[in-house]
């Protein structure tokens, strides 16, 4: 069975970037020729899923995502296309059972916040990947949102790096 | 230099307990015979600071917190009283002032999210001991609250447990 894995990086106090969309606190952790297991994580990878501002984000920065990937951007706003990127206007837990019932690789959540937590209300979410950023942020945008049920997790893997990031990976039960 | 230390549990998604208080979240990395080092950590201190919400939770508890430390309950009640515990009104930079003119060991922040925030708002904290528990709780009282500028830290180690349960330890640079 394709699994739902998020990959995200977020600081200590749990913030993936500042209040306005702000990212370059990652930079700290930057490093030649160390990717954090980003390659081989995305190697099993075949389809993405963003939320449109996250999606509009990385465009902002001058890059296309996931150009070698099927991608879906899950947004309010019908954008008819024909080829991947697709953006996805129905409920992402008919996104999500139509990927499954189809053959493939892994499914990367790719955030943002809101992506994942309309995941996490459906209790779609197979594996974590966190990678902890070793800096108190004080203020931003929220990894994981209020609202939601207990989820108990199994913890497959920490690794820590000379960085001081430390990556987490947890898996349902 | 008497260090002021941060050692607390949090939940993946940054609940240090539910919105009312519960902390039975805990007792999934319960285990016999293991104590994911509280026991040395707290051989090095001899003064423990906590917030007066914290404290009556300990009580109803029935527990009478640290009574072979000095300690100090942060509160906005004055209650005189000649031994430990010593009720504080004043500002916590006052007060970490005071403690760290004397001698003596470390000094252990237990809490809650309040008292935290106070010190950190004011840059006081010099080391975390952070224990992250296996578990989405969904919702609860938050380990960081909002509202401080950004502070990089030092990975000083990272180490997970068979429970799940995953310690990581950062210190200002």
């Amino acid at each position: 069975m394709r699994k739902v894995i998020v990959y995200i990086a977020t600081s200590l106090d749990g913030y993936i970037a500042t209040e306005d969309d702000d990212l370059s606190f990652l930079s700290i952790v930057e490093k030649e020729g160390e990717d954090y297991g980003y390659t081989s994580f995305m190697a099993e990878i075949d389809t993405v899923v963003l939320g449109n501002k996250t999606y509009q984000t990385v465009l902002d920065m001058g890059h296309l995502p996931h150009t070698d990937k099927e991608c879906y951007v899950y947004t309010r706003t019908p954008r008819p296309t024909t080829r991947s990127p697709y953006f996805y206007t129905q409920p992402l837990p008919t996104l999500i059972a139509e990927l499954k019932q189809r053959a493939g690789k892994d499914i990367f959540i790719d955030g943002g916040a809101h992506t994942i937590h309309a995941l996490l209300l459906a209790d779609l979410i197979d594996e974590f990947y966190i990678s902890i950023i070793p800096i108190l942020l004080g203020s931003g945008i929220t990894l994981f949102k209020n609202g939601r049920t207990d989820l108990p997790l199994q913890l497959v893997s920490a690794k820590s790096f000379d960085t001081g990031l430390v990556q987490l990976q947890y898996r349902r039960y």
